[in-house]
């Protein structure tokens, strides 16, 4: 395919139109969720009960789905800023992601003890610690190759497409398991009138239907090629910061 | 990133083990599904009887998930046949894993309605159905663009990457989909023993974090830049079948 300035300036126009529908898709799960455990299941607390259970779901859609992928976008939203400004909101956002996540695990931990509830026996749970354990060492991965000082380039451009695909995959499996999540809660919460299509049911569903509509667009913002960041001369500059001296010149590909 | 053939040489070293692995995977997903419905839940039937459901599970995962991914490897695996050729091949792999899925999910909708179970109304059923129709659309729109004869180049250039987006993204909404069908199995089949890690729940999560493994090790290998099919000279002869007189040379980009 052609990667001619007029077709990337077609392309551009429609940019903030797709970035504009991530942002209304994963408000509207953060908000949907906050509502349906707030009128649905009373709200929020921290003492053990079910609504200490309903900051839960909220902290992990936030953190681990609308944070997740904002801190994904950024290297399409700001396209003309430094790399290296860049680079650390991608890592405060997932560093807040990640300590958001930890209060929505800590909480449904909690609960499930106080109340005597075995926990990770679903396959929601285990697919949900291993999206966690995995965003973990990829955020610390990423600090060491992409922030550190010392890390040579070639060690990063090798690890830069893995660092992409992983993260991406991970969105993936972190919107899977907010679906399984989903599903377990209306089967524990309305299993016998789930199936005459009850308010909560259907809204459950759509948050479903919401959250795959927000992975997609977000996956294709990120993948379209003539929204990629275009390469700057000046980071081949800034670039030196990074550098060693033991190896040539050029920053990694950008992701 | 460099793509010298250096780089291009060692990266293919690996290539048949990562192909290996998704079919070593896929397989596993297949045969534990059938094991599970066969030796859990009494076997296979068509008689609106939950044997006749039993279809539905193994079918879906045949179909729409190792079929559909070997249909997706088909382009990186044959890199040196004509494209016509492994289009064809990527066309009827496809279409196989569409007749298959149907029978599936006409299992399941027979099932239901024998027994007076509602259709459609869990998350599993309507991102099953979400998936299935964006399938068939996609399927009939890369038979319209891809091999039906009279289609514009350009129309093609056009098209290709979101046939390819789209491909990857229905494969994970297909894995997501199964991984919550697993879990309602569960919590239908065995909801006061599954806090109990017994025998049939660690089977059923080891199948979802299995299929999750082949969605990944399956996007890795089609993404993977130095597995990509390198351009084949005979192509742009073998492109002139489906090139009309109306525009330019060139195949589209490779998937």
């Amino acid at each position: 395919m052609e990667d001619s300035p007029q077709r990337a300036l077609q392309g551009l126009g429609s940019f903030p139109w797709y970035v504009g529908g991530t942002q209304v898709l994963g408000l509207a799960c953060v908000v949907i969720t906050g509502v349906w455990m707030g009128s649905y299941h009373g709200g929020y607390a921290w003492d053990g009960s079910g609504q200490e259970f309903n900051v839960h779901p909220l902290c992990m859609v936030l953190g681990l789905v609308f944070l997740y992928g904002d801190a994904i976008l950024v290297y399409r939203v700001f396209r003309n800023e430094s790399k290296r400004n860049v680079k650390i909101l991608h890592a405060v956002l997932h560093l807040l992601a990640l300590i958001i996540s930890i209060v929505g695990i800590v909480a449904v931990f909690d609960f499930h003890n106080h109340n005597k509830i075995p926990n990770m026996y679903s396959l929601h749970s285990w697919c949900g610690m291993l999206t966690f354990v995995l965003f973990c060492v990829q955020w610390l991965m990423g600090l060491g190759f992409f922030l550190f000082p010392g890390t040579l380039m070639a060690l990063r451009s090798w690890y830069l497409p893995l660092h992409v695909f992983f993260g991406l995959a991970m969105l993936a499996m972190s919107l899977a398991t907010c679906l399984l999540g989903i599903s377990e809660k209306l089967f524990f919460s309305i299993q016998h009138t789930y199936s005459h299509f009850v308010p909560e049911g259907i809204l459950g569903n759509m948050l479903g239907l919401l959250l795959v509509a927000f992975g997609i667009l977000v996956g294709y913002v990120v993948t379209r090629e003539d929204f990629r960041r275009p390469p700057h001369p000046e980071e081949e500059a800034l670039s030196v910061h990074f550098k060693t001296l033991t190896e040539g010149g050029g920053s990694p590909t950008s992701p």
